[in-house]
């Protein structure tokens, strides 16, 4: 697998951008998280960890993309396709980056209009006092949603990365039953689990979350702690590993033993609903429709409460948009999913199983192996 | 080492924050970033990596914190000290909490003085549209700084995280000698070398940077590549590895076959600094001292496009201060600090060395095992 894009690909998604923006009467839109950033860029580093400092990039209505970032990052970004790349020595305690910025936005919008994305899933990753700072020398308006279009839909380019990175996963899950036993401690299985999909060739794995309970677990984002697996436990693992910018993201459950019959049927109707709805998974259905095809099998009642039964996916563990009953976002060829259903056992505890599509002309593609049942560990 | 803390640490950094609110006329701190929730509840998921859903805790000034969370986290926030934990099913697509959050706002606040941190490091997690709603209804101001100022000196239990942490990464980088090769990519020493952090008891690897050249390389914040190491390189790691929920954040430096005598002097210089810096690391020193303890055996030149050498560090892999020239911020007992000093080489290639330290009365203590010379690997 070849790492990064062309330079072609970032040029038509600029330019897909300022189509929608001429539509919307956008002069530039300013971006300011990383998958935002990265879009459009290839800047590709795990230093967004670091909160110190802002970056910023400014999409005009017409032309390249400029950078306007910490010099930290120069030599960097000067390595993507990007030309225009103009800096400051971050951090400054008294301008960080903000008055750059607002220069190069009074520089390329005539009509004094900048957009950001401003709804849902979205945050400006800037302080407030200079969000305040901006917004008296340019007019902040809605992106209209246009973000949120262009990255939904995705490339052949990404959704190899995407399948790449959940065949890790899927690898890595095939190794569990070899080393998770009863008498280890959540924290050693997820630590062993995080080296195996390191071994299958993860570049990192910035999320595993846990379940581990008898006939199930209460929630799927604790992390692991350190009480020990018993013989009768359902193990859950979820991953969100990465590959060049990209995740997967879906689950494996294992029984330690044979399962209580309650997890057993369970888990069996989890594989149902998640069949129903990649059947259901076709272009021009809704995120609604989704859901509905899985919430007939399983229902919709105390499993409710992790509030979807999956979601988007790619540069970011998750994305637009959401399987809920209000969610009408129409299904395109090329979007990337999660299949999410969870499901209660008993009191309170539940199951959940996930599993990851692409959304093709026909039926939809798996890009993780499916899983047929729920794995024994003797 | 024992996970999390006492019930009463918690309402300690609650009193002192209330305390400090009192003094600015601020009934409330309204805090919607994992840390900041995190530090007074003791959250600890990493499904922040999920941008979809926001998360809030409000701090009245007298009074327990009240949190308003979407129900996938109920279970996991109800474990924690937290009485008052308000939910909604999120996503949802007229209203993801922001009507709830007002409502808690409105109950709590008599004097409708929201405060958000709003200086550098910070930002708002919630949608753009809904700061906006947000301050229609109530008066949003600035934290005037208490969550920096809280955040910055670290408990003993903190410390001893942080220190555990640090112990971790000081094995795992001892153990790089027995599988870095000239050959191998950085891609596959990246993996590795994660893979033993993990085996040596991190709970996570969110942050790994590599350098690799002759010489030298260009930045500290590049991903791995599919380059391959040659004799005669430098190869650099710098983790940020975490243990129950907090940061190491140093690096090393490693010669392939015998370095450059540049290099060589280089590292010997940024060996010294860091001395210096460990020396100038005292109570009422400021920030600022501890940057011209350093540049006056580095220098500041181009070295400096990392901005700053060293940082605060705790459950962000940077926190506030900045070891820059214009921060007087003054150090005070139980801050844990990163000492990293930067130096250019040749042509724009720099070397980077870093380790971790507290400031105790006296001495800082060290908390990396503080490395004397730079380690060949033949």
């Amino acid at each position: 697998m070849q790492r990064g894009f062309s330079d072609l690909e970032f040029a038509n998604r600029v330019k897909l951008a300022q189509i929608l923006m001429e539509k919307n009467d956008i002069g530039a839109l300013l971006l300011t998280t990383e998958p935002d950033v990265r879009y459009f860029t290839g800047f590709l580093t795990q230093f967004w960890q670091s909160p110190t400092r802002p970056w910023f990039l400014v999409i005009p209505v017409s032309g390249k993309p400029i950078a306007v970032i910490p010099s930290i990052g120069q030599a960097l970004m000067n390595a993507t396709w990007i030309d225009d790349v103009r800096t400051w020595s971050s951090p400054d305690m008294f301008d960080d980056g903000i008055g750059l910025l607002i220069d190069t936005l009074l520089e390329v919008v005539s009509n004094g209009k900048v957009a950001v994305p401003d709804g849902a899933e979205t945050h400006i990753r800037m302080p407030y006092s200079d969000v305040q700072r901006l917004s008296n020398s340019v007019l902040i308006s809605s992106d209209m949603g246009i973000m949120r279009e262009l990255r939904m839909v995705k490339s052949d380019i990404e959704i190899n990365k995407i399948r790449y990175a959940c065949q890790i996963a899927s690898d890595a899950f095939g190794a569990v039953k070899g080393f998770a036993k009863v008498g280890m401690t959540q924290s050693e299985i997820n630590r062993q689990f995080q080296s195996t999909c390191l071994n299958s060739g993860a570049d990192s794995v910035p999320y595993v979350a846990m379940g581990l309970g008898a006939c199930g677990y209460f929630d799927v984002i604790s992390p692991a702690t350190d009480i020990r697996a018993q013989t009768g436990d359902i193990l859950m693992l979820d991953t969100g590993l990465m590959w060049d910018g990209y995740f997967c993201d879906f689950d494996r459950n294992f029984a330690l033993g044979n399962p209580d019959p309650r997890a057993a049927s369970a888990h069996a109707c989890l594989i149902d609903a998640t069949a129903a709805g990649l059947e259901a998974a076709v272009v021009g259905a809704t995120a609604a429709d989704i859901f509905h095809a899985m919430a007939k099998i399983t229902g919709s009642g105390k499993a409710m409460e992790a509030g979807r039964f999956g979601h988007g996916l790619g540069t970011q563990l998750t994305e637009w948009p959401s399987f809920i009953a209000d969610d009408h976002t129409e299904l395109l060829e090329g979007m990337v999913l999660t299949l999410e259903p969870s499901i209660e056992t008993i009191n309170g505890r539940i199951l959940v199983h996930e599993e990851n599509i692409v959304i093709r002309k026909g039926s939809a593609e798996k890009l993780s192996d499916f899983a047929t049942e729920m794995e024994i560990i003797r």
